[in-house]
């Protein structure tokens, strides 16, 4: 078995052998997957999230798809206060793909949901004609346990907005990988699992809210807080890390680094006393060195605004205009 | 907004246009909607399954991939002896797809959940350049508490093999609808939501296992029972209930209906004393009158055996060999 093929997917002998020596070899077998569902026991409240990942190339600096897959949906879950438990995975497969390849992906996707202690109960594999898909798809969803309540509800004027790392290096990293810009930059996507970060700020106790700012960037995600939750923040355009490799291909290429995906980065917003005190719980974490204090609260009219380094203001929105597909 | 482009997908102004205008607008807005994950709570045993779906063509004779992707889904978590509560979908779409279509996949999806009494909870959406996916490819995972705890264990010899209906519908509607065979013949997917036929079946009490039968076709399906619970069954040809124009199509076509996909059938073993009481309890339900007793349990050591018409024995394999891509 060196390619895939259609036989593969249409749920028979071979179908069967794909299942063994992919799935079951990297994720390990379990009496569930005798049945159409898996079973777990859960009291309290649960988290659910849903994401399909086809960012392209499937192999890049800093990840792969499958990588990616997992992390993803481990961070929509540990933004929202949950500790992440249970992932399920949905593979869409290409005719063609070569096994290899997909081992590799499977295995990545294994030792990053072993990293962030969380169980893949559940898998579903399709294969579509060479030409119907680019390679493979896939879809993780994830389910967690909610151990701290977000009260976005109760942000206020002067509550600190901070961000755990540098951003836009996912964006750059993948558009690099991509070749198409004739641009070489040794830039690593930052794909990372958030949960200990994260982990490690709510000890605080001190956060009012959470998010990844992935599709989109950080300006599309912090616009989407400010009208769910009408609040008005000022951010700090000097005051957001960035790295300079980051810059300069930003410089070059005319992209906004605030409006450029991040795959390892949160979003906190926290009481104002205690900034400094989730500044340095984040900067402790080796995924949080990089963290820092990006800006505050500072009206109730849903609109998020940039002090530039001159010292002007201007209104920012969502994500337009800038074609940046299949980036996750 | 005729078609989906590429900025439909990346997370921007024209991706939260489409969110509103085609899911919020079908499926409802609940707050969570504003969180990375939706929270609901839970106490007692839960079932997840996942499946993606792919089905050509996007719409057939009986359904949508849409509907498909809701019922396949429920379908997992009722097999499973759970009722089906949350569910969340991630979808990948094709650029250039007419907005129209995807509002008519969607609608079926919140018709058939709403049926279903599930609540779709989370959703994604990306897309991608045109001719790399086949118009939408839709995954589904659901969520649901166990009602009915199943006793695989305990299938001993002498119980009796039923199912809900006549096999290979929807495999023989797909294949007619792709116009790829030259027949013409009506015949409609059995695509349907199950909970409320096993609801029926299960107060019995005398369920010990269920599946249902998709890819892979009552043969496939029942081969894995036989090998995963050590058990070997007999199932009767003749009594295995069948609809004439599958039988004639069939028979043109070369194809074996007991490895054609059903997307509306459910297989039911259960203690031989209460057979006649399953079936009556089906056959009373409108998705389950064509209900039959196909087979007993015969051994332990993990075979299916078919009886022919002329009353010889034959092993029966998984499918192989026979190619169905894209069926769901």
């Amino acid at each position: 078995m060196n390619r895939i093929t259609l036989a593969h997917g249409d749920g028979g002998e071979l179908a069967h052998q794909l299942i063994q020596e992919v799935f079951v070899e990297a994720f390990g077998s379990n009496k569930e997957a005798m049945f159409d569902a898996a079973v777990f026991s859960a009291q309290g409240k649960l988290a659910v999230s849903t994401d399909s990942f086809v960012v392209k190339p499937m192999f890049f600096n800093g990840g792969n798809i499958g990588k990616i897959a997992v992390c993803g949906t481990v961070n929509d879950i540990a933004v929202s206060g949950a500790k992440p438990l249970y992932l399920t995975c949905g593979f869409i497969i290409e005719e063609g793909l070569l096994v290899s390849d997909l081992k590799k992906i499977v295995q990545s996707m294994a030792e990053e949901a072993k990293k962030a202690g969380v169980q893949i109960v559940a898998g579903d594999t399709k294969v579509v004609e060479k030409g119907s898909c680019d390679g493979v798809y896939i879809n993780t969803t994830g389910i967690g346990i909610v151990t701290h309540e977000l009260t976005p509800d109760a942000i206020e004027e002067g509550d600190s907005i901070l961000i755990s790392g540098t951003i836009g290096d996912h964006g750059i990293s993948i558009l690099v990988d991509r070749g198409e810009l004739g641009l070489t930059a040794n830039i690593a996507s930052d794909c990372a699992s958030l949960h200990g970060l994260i982990e490690e700020a709510q000890k605080t106790g001190a956060i009012k809210m959470m998010r990844d700012p992935t599709r989109g960037g950080l300006a599309t995600t912090l616009v989407e807080i400010c009208e769910d939750f009408h609040v008005t923040m000022e951010i700090e355009e000097q005051a957001i890390p960035l790295k300079d490799e980051v810059h300069g291909a930003c410089d070059i290429l005319g992209f906004d680094p605030l409006y450029l995906a991040n795959e390892g980065k949160a979003i906190f917003i926290v009481k104002k006393e205690q900034e400094q005190q989730v500044l340095k719980a984040l900067q402790r974490h080796p995924l949080g060195v990089d963290a820092a204090v990006i800006g505050h609260v500072v009206g109730n009219d849903g609109k998020l605004l940039l002090r530039t380094p001159i010292g002007s203001t201007r209104r920012m929105h969502r994500l337009s205009g800038m074609l940046l597909p299949r980036i996750c």
